[in-house]
């Protein structure tokens, strides 16, 4: 029995709340006690059916992952393909939440310096100029992320689009920003599987469609390792 | 008479040491008197055939141009462009140079903070990881780039190159540098004929190849000038 109605979905997300978490509000701060443990927070915004951190938290038992998106189904998607993901790579599934949420509120759902990283795969490219607010590396985004990233704290970005791609370098600039390993064709060399593809990724991949990629270091520590290994590789 | 060797070229650049410059290494430091004003000197490294900088020079008398290539034959054609856009746009040779020297000692034929802006107009890509330091924006000449330039001092760099772009994008991130007005496909909403297409792009655009382009702001002046645009736009 597949079909259900968004009753029947709820239901199910409400079946399981070890894993799928609908009001993540209540946890701003004390995300920490949720897990049990005081292990870096990774965060995937917009995870859509959820393979990227299904597998990333299988792979990473001593990092707690958090999958965030708006919509009731994939959340529910994103909890089988978990369950799917430990029956491959063995595993609990105590280092993983699925989290139904808008993250343009996401400042109420994580506290200042919460999270270790952000992961940001082929979200919405809103390419019409007067929706420019909408898109996930938009300013008014970036300094929230500013806010629950920790001294640790990066975000890496992926997308097919260009144009948003094209804007988030932009965005990042002009907030003078630190990126790094910035790819405009992820694949050229070959498939990058230790990224691990996204649903996104693999469709449009497949189509030769170049994927671009970047790392964004935000935390002051992650900040003075990145200068340090700069230099080191300089001296060489 | 289009046939001519090599010393029938060097000839004809003999004859024009107004606009032709062979040995510029004697004007290191000097340029001003060379051009008989203290107006800001912008420079393009690899000309090629001279369209771009005998085009900008034509528009912008009140702004000095030299063009840099390392062949005798370029030289003379591009001395040869430089006369045909006078006839078609008004205005004398004065603010033109057209000089053979190779990039490679750049340090050698301008003094500290004597240029204010530096074009880089597809560059050669040399895609081999071994020829790295061959790239105009390789750390090592972006170094070079940085003392020659002003307070006031740019880089303008475009190119078709998507490898070479995306080296360029990690070679200024990884300098601290600041870029702005990032482009990965310059063209895409109609031709930008205000920038002035050189003879690459304009052969690399009718194919439907995207050109990429961005800014990198240099100097401590020009800096400030920027931060000062964002912060006011940040306001509206
Ligand atoms: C294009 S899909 C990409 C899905 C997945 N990351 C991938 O690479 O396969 C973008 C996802 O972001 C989610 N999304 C977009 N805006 C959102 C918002 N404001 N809050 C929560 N999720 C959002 C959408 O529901 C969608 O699932
Ligand atoms: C691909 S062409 C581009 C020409 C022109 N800028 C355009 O966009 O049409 C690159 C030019 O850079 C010149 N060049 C490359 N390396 C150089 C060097 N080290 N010194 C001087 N010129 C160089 C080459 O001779 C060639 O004319």
């Amino acid at each position: 029995m597949r079909l259900r109605g968004r009753k029947g979905i709820l239901e199910a997300l409400e079946a399981q709340p070890e894993l799928a978490i609908l009001q993540p509000e209540q946890f701003k701060g004390k995300w920490s006690s949720v897990f049990g443990n005081d292990r870096p927070i990774h965060v995937e915004l917009g995870m859509g059916k959820g393979r990227f951190i299904s597998q990333l938290s299988a792979l990473n038992p001593d990092i707690n992952y958090i999958g965030v998106d708006m919509y009731d189904e994939l959340i529910r998607r994103g909890c089988e393909k978990a369950r799917e993901s430990r029956e491959e790579h063995g595993g609990d599934l105590s280092n993983l939440r699925l989290v139904r949420y808008n993250i343009e509120s996401i400042e109420n759902m994580f506290g200042d310096n919460e999270i270790e990283r952000i992961y940001l795969n082929f979200s919405d490219p809103w390419p019409k100029k007067k929706h420019a607010r909408r898109r996930l590396t938009h300013g008014g985004f970036v300094k929230k992320y500013e806010d629950i990233l920790n001294d640790n704290g990066q975000i890496h970005f992926k997308t097919d689009s260009r144009s948003l791609f094209e804007f988030s370098l932009n965005s990042f600039a002009d907030l003078g920003l630190r990126m790094r390993n910035i790819s405009l064709d992820l694949h050229a060399e070959g498939p990058r599987t230790d990224l691990i593809m996204t649903e996104y990724e693999t469709k449009f991949s497949e189509k030769g469609m170049p994927i671009h990629r970047m790392e964004v270091v935000i935390g002051k520590q992650a900040l003075a390792d990145h200068l340090q290994a700069l230099a080191n590789t300089e001296d060489k």
